[in-house]
């Protein structure tokens, strides 16, 4: 049987958790136009030739489907996004229409549990489903996954959680193994799991691959983790690198590696989309900031003075721009100066990405993997279980993954 | 013996063409107060802890000296960087003042032949020395080095080229190999050599390393590298990458990983000392800019549309600031902006690099190595013999280089 | 009679020199969709609160007709500039799409004689016209200006040139009055008037009132202010305000009256737009540069060291992107750096300017106004006649325009 | 009598709250080297040629003192200054060295009452005094004014309030007037008057002009003008405008003369000197905040979404560096980007405009004039009872001033 038998054959199932968001709809534009020939794979990772003659899946190969506390759906979330936002064409928009009505078809109204006040206050859906329990919620979850895999016909379905960001959440006795944790999980008592970690929960047990975006917990928690080697499941995560961080994470090391010493490294990020409206709330934000800030000292060997901040400015939309300033020493103590400024759209430049790590999560399932997937370093602000933050390096962990590679 | 004892008896010689410029006085300077422990090794590669373990020469080694065509001296060029860069304090300046006015009694006048108008146009020394044939050039030089190896009972000398830039020169049949240069070195025509390399010939003859901190042809003639293998020279160079260029050799390779297609890249430049002088003459300027410009495809693999300028400032005397436009789509043709401002003080980033290539290069002939030095490449923007242009991966180089050393 | 009834009866004709551009399609656009009540007067000084109750013409006054030497009309270059500036959005594209349709009708092949180089390369009409002296071409504008009017029954016709930038054009004896002009536009001979001037003639000497939104010589030759004043016809220029010369009129003021000395200014355009292609040709690039530099001097008492360049970027389009550098002196020596960056859409900033001097234009003709316009200062670079650069004090005399006028 | 005598003869004290900070040290020192002809007038509104033949003093007529809490003296904050901020040279120092001490010895401990937790932390003066009503307290700041002026045989007394940010003070019934505010001057309660307006109270009832430089409360509360109209006092302020919002005041009108507009204008400053640190707590930064932020709405007739915020960040020292980002709309709803870098040196900003207002004050004085001086509103943030924020208008102002000024 040869390969492209097989792609003709395989169904891959993606279920968006914040489904009506612009991640999402751009993500099922961009799928609908690479499988009708429309776009290039500009953007797309596992697209470069280093990547291209592996078994991954093909455009034409996903169903989509999600979760979402907000009316809407992947036609509107897109026809918005390109008003407010200035992208997308029309002719791409009509084109791919269709596919994009019929997967919003497959869009399911959300579960919470104990919910953040700033998410809360974003969720219009009036058929939303308030959970007693984390088990309740889970078990409402895992019974859409299910549906949406038998509906379709699906081999394999990956969970992505784009969902806004959630406050930090500490570990607990309660996460720290899956013996603690499912006790409590049938207890009406707050703080057993936040959401994202619920929603992870849910994926990981019924067997589907995880990929989480964003600075949430997801299942980032140890009893969660114990789950995934338990139900050999891959998860990736977390925190995409789309911008301002992406671009720290090349310049540090170059400061580094010439002795230059970095004496404060500003940074200001301003953006008008849901998210910025979210992490407008400093509990949520919180999540966000530290884990842009995090990798600097990590990447120098030692901590400037630095400051990250995010702020919600509504004309910009989803055109995140942000501007740092990094005052650096060099020789006989002078004090020179770099500055960027960086104008990218948050959801183009988060969608191929997904796509990517979905290819990548589908991928490693069907290998065998479970798991963090330690060579999709390079895709996140805070990698599950790698130390590494230097671009470069943790690209050549992507490569490297791909080499070793057995024969097909 | 330790290696204590051997630093101490080791003395290096360091001889800077163009000795009176902002690159040399800088580094007799830094050196003086590294020796006298003014100074950290801010902005020294080699002071990193991967070399840090090495047999490279302590700033306590060194002993200055060089040829100019400009009159003046390490002290007075020091001097007025200070008054009108605004940089190096009262404090080291005063400290380091006997050691600089030592160092510029070994300065001597530069040796020309047939040189460029815009770099006789600087020349104001009374006893320069016009040759009538490159042989007679020289024999001129060698004879100035090896009178300073003597005076000093130097163990080793380091030439480094530190003149101003050249215009292109072109690689004819007489260039080509040893055989045919020799003979044409006696015929007082054109074009045998240009001025750097006339000084790189002088140098490696006479079996001193060689360091080629300019974009000016220097050493990487066929016939020259024919002579250092055959005198078992290693030389180094071409052009530090201080500043734009070096960001560029960070950023290009980020966009190439994600994928992301740079549509242009526009980087201006401004700077008002004398280099930002000789590069406003279009002739020299062009061996600049192609230097400059070469990598980005090299390092996308394709050519974006671009423009490299370098503008002479006054007001901005050593302070080289480029701004950088770089206008690059995203996925689903999303059209993305990113702009750097580089403030960065010429000398300052320079010097130190200098005293860098200094150490590898002395270190490299005692290890009986000759011919260009790969490992170098991190420092140049257009490395000799190497293609590789991604900063993070020359520096590998450098690593690399270090780490299969044999133990000593 | 009421005001309302006198602008319902009143009919404006516009005719654009390049009617095929940018700017003129922009115009269309936008006064179809102001006569539609589709789109809000931003951007248009007139409709500000000092200008609102007076006689100006009402969007649903005109009718648009042009010519130009590119095959092409107002609907596809508008789509098009859509399509490539991702400016406008498709509801307006089609609300309006019938008026410019319909004016579209009324362009009519361009007239050349003896046309640059970089202009020519642009002409792709096969109907163009060559004439053979200036007068011929004169003749056969102006038969194409009678018969617009004739044919859709115009009070007033209003001509503007929004054709390409072309070369400097020096002032000889034939240009100094018309007696001397006049027997020179019946000869075959180079240089009695370039193209812009030949347009700018056929209109005035046909009773048209004239605006230059290029620096091309328009109407700025003795000669023809002459005709000008013979003919009654008042006339504005030239080269419109719209991005960086327009912020270098607010801030040069500013450094001056904090006598805060300019050491340098640096200012780097960078555009894709046809006027950035034909900016490209050096001789043509000349007029634009000489007039953004030149206000420098004016506004600040002294000349600092400057540079402006213009250069083509192609994917940038017509989003013109400007980086200044400003490098001052403070107190007590003390140097300091201002920079700012433009990014402006160059057809969407001068298209209400063009209406707004339309509107003047016809209003100062309808009061018997002869000759240049100097209370539309504040609109142009090189304002005619008008010596004040300081855009806060050329605005004042605008609104010093309408505050002396008699009641109606 | 000529000119010439009476301003040898006059003698003006200049009384610094605040004597040991950047901005004192600065004006002592620049006002030393201008008296010395060391340096020249750039900086300095008064000594353009409008306003240089009017009877203002010469630099040679000053003696300065001060108060501070802060240990220290002119020449240690200048020295610091010279090496933490990289400014002034070392000729000047040496120069005007002696004149620096001479006034240090004019210092005076502050005296407190009632004072803010970010103040006090920074004072370190043993000998500062301790109030026990705000009446005590003004009784010794009088005495201490008295005697510099007897000591000095000064002519006149200008207080200048040059030290840090209070937090905000609302206006109560007990500031409403002189009549209710007396009384509680002997009142050990909370609130009768800020620091910052007991030293006002103190200077304007000895009959000395009072400038404030800081948008501190000062002499902007009802009581306080009652009493400088009684006592016959000139005073000016309040919150010097130097630097990101100078240009917000020449910006704005402009993107308001265009009818650009403005959908959101987002201002970062960072900075690392004293000002910067008691800026640092929240309350303190309110203050200067609300400064800034104001007259955004005045300039454009709306208000914009907008951020102002003010970071320290210790290695930039008195380097304040601000990013400011303006999106704003033009024609058929494009929306544009403007941004700007600002990179001042504060002290270096301020000094030269103390300097002016020092000369407009005293000149005020002896003029007779009494109150606020509108006609000092360009040098102010929020100048006091003037509600014009257009620099160029402000500017027409003080140039007014001195055109209705009667012939000597």
């Amino acid at each position: 049987m040869t390969d492209t038998v097989v792609m003709a054959q395989r169904r891959v199932g993606l279920w968006m958790i914040g489904a009506c968001g612009g991640v999402s709809c751009t993500t099922a534009l961009g799928l609908s136009a690479l499988a009708r020939g429309l776009t290039p794979t500009t953007g797309m990772v596992t697209a470069l030739p280093p990547f291209a003659h592996h078994d991954l899946d093909e455009p034409t190969a996903y169903v989509l489907g999600g979760h979402d506390i907000r009316t809407g759906d992947f036609v509107t979330a897109a026809r918005e996004l390109h008003e407010r936002s200035n992208v997308f064409d029309e002719r791409t928009l009509t084109a791919c229409a269709a596919d994009l009505t019929a997967w919003s078809a497959n869009i399911r109204p959300g579960v919470v549990y104990k919910p953040n006040s700033a998410i809360t206050a974003l969720a219009d859906r009036t058929d939303m489903r308030q959970a007693r329990t984390p088990r309740e919620a889970i078990d409402a979850i895992q019974s859409d996954l299910k549906a949406f895999k038998a509906a379709h016909k699906l081999d394999q379905v990956v969970v992505v959680n784009a969902a806004s960001t959630e406050p930090p959440f500490e570990v607990g006795e309660e996460q720290k193994s899956l013996d603690k944790l499912l006790p409590a999980l049938d207890r009406a008592a707050p703080a057993a799991l936040p959401t994202s970690s619920i929603y992870a929960f849910a994926a990981i047990d019924a067997g589907f691959a995880y990929v989480n975006m964003t600075p949430s917990r997801g299942a980032t928690l140890p009893a969660l983790e114990e789950l995934a080697k338990k139900r050999n499941v891959p998860h990736a995560g977390q925190d995409l690198k789309t911008g301002e961080t992406l671009v720290k994470s090349v310049l540090a090391p170059m400061f580094a590696r010439r002795n230059l010493r970095v004496l404060s490294w500003v940074g200001h990020n301003i953006l008008g989309n849901r998210d910025g409206q979210v992490l407008n709330d400093p509990d949520n934000k919180a999540s966000k900031v530290k884990s842009k800030d995090a990798l600097l000292a990590a990447l120098l060997g030692y901590k400037p003075q630095s400051i990250v901040s995010i702020e919600y400015i509504e004309s910009l939309d989803d055109w995140k721009t942000a501007w740092d300033h990094i005052h650096y020493e060099g020789f006989l103590g002078t004090k020179m100066m770099f500055q960027f400024t960086w104008q990218g759209c948050d959801s183009l430049l988060a969608a191929p990405l997904v796509i990517d790590l979905v290819r990548l999560a589908a991928y490693a399932q069907r290998r065998g993997e479970s798991g963090p997937m330690p060579h999709t370093a390079c895709f996140f602000k805070s990698p599950v279980g790698v130390p590494e933050h230097d671009f470069g390096k943790q690209f050549a962990m992507l490569e490297d993954y791909f080499c070793v590679e057995p024969p097909a």
